[in-house]
């Protein structure tokens, strides 16, 4: 469709704001906002951005407009447009709103999994592979991916089982999944694991291995994304601002900060596809829509250094 | 002297918040406070601290104290008592004190070895030469750090030669240094450049090669501190609270955090001898004298893992 003279982006920074970060928050932004801050990350050059999930209204009220906000994405050119479903029931109505993209969180901890969706882990990968059924019959070209959720550690259980990761990412994409990806949810992870368990995510389902959803909650983050860079990963979850994903305490984000992570690919030499300035410049929109609430990330606080060329 | 049962630690955190942390705040912190301070360092199990720097009183009155405070860290067994000396007249003081060992800091960027100490990289070099020779004459047993700063850019010069850079550490050793390590004076470096320089340096110099000083402005301080492990580096600045060296804004701290790097490395299995939740107690002696001062640091903040087991 567009033959661009640009090299092809070396990684696909995943935006998962939208969804990750406006769910974590009390208030409900603006449907008017939303759109807004989604123009600007995709004007920034992000190409796919997890757009909001289908979940109940009276269960996350931050996300009843999801409908509509997919239809406007799907207006932007080149845009893989993502949402999240907890269930059969919200992949009906994701695919009924046309996004391009599924995302499903298969819990490794049996506890996580209970709290989250009370469904088991195993249950979850009934529900998957119904959802699976569903896609083929009404829409084959969407995407599935299964994000194994607490993969390096829970809050509940403590150490999570790497066998248990690898299998129930098999089991994920032998219910119908394209993907399957590994999220560190309650940022316990560290380089090493990261390392080890996305090498033998590769050696388990090969191309089927998806993204790196890694949280900053103990300082972390980016070198778990070096780790996981480092283990072959290319698809990489992070969040403008670094809003949302069980923050403890402020100072302490969850998610990894877009912003700083394109800065660390871009100053390797990696390309992203993202123009920095741009996108730090996107935070405004969550400055208006968001006043008060903390934002992080600190390539924009400190800005570019001087004589900094992208990749 | 101590036939300790514990095995050896497998890279050595050297905390520089006595030197670095301070003379980057305004106010003067009491000395008793400062030997309290180093002392619940030591107890936490760090077993290098650079405690002061020898300048001129009138032009850091935060280090007026520095030869009592060296005094009294003498007196910790297993520490390597370190102190900062811009020059010969500060190393024969640091060296009548009694110091284990100096840093002298030695720019790779031209105009930021004018700024901040009136000399080019080369007389600085000449200055190294003067002070070795005194060390053998006076004290031989002290070792000679040279800390090659802004060798990941500067804020003035912008990029810096790699050349340059690696260049510089062999004229330090050549001088009479006895170990040449890199700093990221200006949290400009990325992974693969400092992947690429400490593997450069240890080519060029060997056993000679030092520490890793890296700062975390833009985020990427541990990502930074884990390139440098897997380039073979074993010895890494760090602050306690991230204290000191040059903070931009809140949020972005100057120097890595002592607390997040120790659990990065002992949470990846790497040993540091450091007793974790023993280190974050030791934040309190900052938050009672230096109230107000922002602290940062994510594990402090977030608490260790559930499960959670040091190397």
């Amino acid at each position: 469709m567009n033959a661009s003279p640009l090299p092809l982006p070396e990684v696909l920074i995943s935006e998962v704001g939208p969804r990750d970060g406006l769910q974590s928050i009390a208030r409900v932004m603006p449907t008017a906002d939303k759109l807004r801050w989604i123009d600007a990350l995709h004007a920034a050059g992000l190409r796919e951005i997890e757009v909001g999930s289908f979940v109940p209204a009276r269960l996350l009220p931050q996300m009843a407009d999801v409908a509509e906000v997919v239809a406007h994405a799907l207006t932007l050119p080149g845009l893989t447009v993502m949402a999240l479903v907890p269930n059969l029931r919200g992949a009906e109505a994701a695919l009924a709103a046309g996004v391009h993209k599924l995302t499903l969180p298969v819990s490794a901890s049996t506890a996580h999994s209970l709290a989250n969706v009370r469904k088991t882990p195993l249950e979850m990968i009934e529900a998957l592979r119904s959802i699976a059924e569903l896609r083929d019959e009404r829409a084959p070209g969407v995407r599935i991916e299964a994000g194994i959720s607490t993969a390096f550690g829970c809050t509940i259980e403590g150490r999570v089982s790497e066998d248990a990761v690898i299998r129930l990412a098999a089991q994920a994409i032998a219910a119908g999944a394209d993907e399957s990806g590994l999220s560190d949810t309650t940022g316990m992870g560290n380089p090493a694991q990261v390392k080890r368990l996305f090498t033998r995510l590769r050696a388990e389902i090969g191309e089927h291995a998806g993204a790196a959803h890694l949280h900053n909650t103990r300082g972390l983050g980016l070198a778990n994304c070096l780790a996981a860079f480092e283990a072959g990963v290319r698809v990489f979850d992070s969040s403008l601002a670094g809003l949302g994903g069980c923050p403890y305490a402020p100072g302490a984000s969850g998610n990894v900060v877009t912003e700083d992570l394109v800065f660390m690919f871009e100053a390797m030499g990696v390309r992203t596809g993202v123009d920095l300035p741009r996108l730090m410049r996107s935070r405004e929109v969550l400055q208006q829509s968001l006043a008060g609430e903390p934002l992080y990330g600190h390539t924009p606080q400190a800005g570019l250094p001087l004589g900094f060329v992208s990749a």
